[in-house]
């Protein structure tokens, strides 16, 4: 394509160039893992799962959406932790930072519920294998949906929503968050890619109308649209809760296939990243050469605002 | 959602409200024509397929990508045609226009190479009830591929790409073009949301290799993104022409789900369009008032320059 097509301006800021990773090959693991109303057993349940996970290799371990409570809006302010505050503010993510460290493994803590001030936000922190908080994502994209019969459900009855955009570099390389409804927001997925993410981590709990739907379809589709990884983690099925999660926790790679997922049923799954093939596929069809920047612009108002 | 995320600033200029459409619901045909290296035949052969869907209801009939010339860089220069002289000069479109007003029905005519000065476009006309062409739409990114051992085709060495969005009303609602390859960049998919259409069609060659990887994820992704009807026409294949095409025509609805399909053979696919799906959808989910317009936007640059 000519140049006067101006694809560097399809981004604005343009695209970052992709930064080579501190590893090309490696092993990440899905918890998707069965949350009850006792918050200790979750923790404890969930300690237990990053350790297998660690055994089995895994050098990236992926939680569920809201792994430390009961999914819904009666649960979420009394499941709430302090996290800024952290220590016994916060034992969910005292246990996430903890383990990181004594096993040596970048952790993206899936989501709980968090208190700040007067406000509750759905949230996901990533830490490194120091165990030091590397990010903190509040959900941005609240999921109010109403299908008669099907699925109610107002989200923004009881939380708030983050403001910011979250991508972190890793020892596993760079990583956009985003938690479930967010990802039906395929600007979000565009703002990281052009930001250099090598893969996209959403804990999410689809419900079982749209996780049929469209689950794996926004999967994939956000995989192969920015040609990257996407890695999802729901929570275990539990027919009996109010809330009930669809599973399939999956990873996906930059073509938009499906390299690895799983029916509804607790299970950890252990499936390997190869960053090389981000190049690759970007070279056999290189998108990013071929957007019309005279033509549309995806503004990222917070880094063109930073 | 507060207002304060601003979701009527995630597009620029804003998104427009959906308009009215003419009909709510109506038949759409999706041709599957095989294409031979005999121009006259093919010609013939598309006007027999379009009468044959108006009598059976349809009153929008979508044709293939290079429906009237094999899809090679060597043929498209011979059978290209200049569409703006029209008449003897344009034998293809004469037919269409001829086919639209004699049977009373909207074409989106797939494409055709078409010749314009010294350059070449890959080029789709849509022609009203009255036989008037209502749009000209040149593909707007090129298919430029090199997989090797699978698939290399550099479209742009014997193109040139167009410089506009194509959207248009008709009497089967607002329709949005895009050709093949222009269904892999989402922006386009995105802008002609945000202008009102209810239906975006691309008239598609997808081949081996790329067919099965993402043909359906694409278009499921572009209808369930942005909440509108998605169509495609493919040839139908030809497994011993030089670019084989995966076929698999296909009707997708507001919510991503396939309500059409078939597989690679010539076949007239006949189905149902609802457009109150698209009020329905929206309503149950309202992607539209969640965007995040604090953080992200979409550009429609022609719009914004109009």
């Amino acid at each position: 394509m000519a140049s006067t097509y101006k694809p560097e301006q399809a981004r604005v800021p343009p695209a970052v160039q992709l930064p080579v990773p501190p590893v090309t090959k490696f092993k990440i693991a899905l918890c998707q893992l069965s949350a009850t109303d006792d918050k200790e057993r979750n923790i404890v349940h969930a300690r237990r799962a990053i350790e297998e996970a660690a055994e089995k290799g895994a050098q990236l371990v992926l939680l569920p959406e809201i792994w430390n409570s009961p999914y819904s809006n009666d649960c979420l302010p009394v499941y709430a932790e302090d996290i800024d505050a952290g220590g016994d503010a916060s034992p969910s993510t005292a246990m996430l930072s903890e383990a990181a460290r004594s096993l040596q493994i970048t952790i993206v803590g899936g989501s709980i519920p968090e208190r700040s001030g007067d406000r509750l936000y759905n949230t996901c922190c990533v830490f490194g294998k120091d165990g030091k908080l590397k990010a903190k994502h509040r959900k941005i994209h609240l999921f109010d949906i109403d299908i008669p019969g099907k699925i109610t459900f107002v989200e923004s009855k009881t939380l708030s929503a983050g403001d910011n955009h979250t991508i972190v570099d890793t020892d596993v390389g760079r990583i956009g968050i985003g938690i479930c409804h967010d990802i039906q927001f395929q600007e979000l997925a565009m703002v990281y890619a052009a930001r250099g993410a090598h893969l996209l981590c959403y804990p999410g709990a689809f419900e079982m109308t749209t996780g049929p739907l469209y689950w794996e379809l926004v999967q994939r589709s956000r995989a192969a649209d920015n040609q990257l990884y996407v890695a999802t983690c729901s929570p275990a099925r539990d027919a009996g809760a109010g809330y009930i999660a669809w599973g399939h926790s999956t990873l996906v790679g930059p073509f938009g296939e499906v390299l690895a997922t799983t029916e509804h049923e607790e299970t950890i799954i252990i499936a390997e990243i190869d960053y090389s093939q981000i190049e690759l596929r970007r070279t056999n069809l290189p998108l990013q050469n071929q957007r019309r920047g005279d033509l549309y612009q995806l503004v990222d108002l917070q880094r063109l605002n930073s």
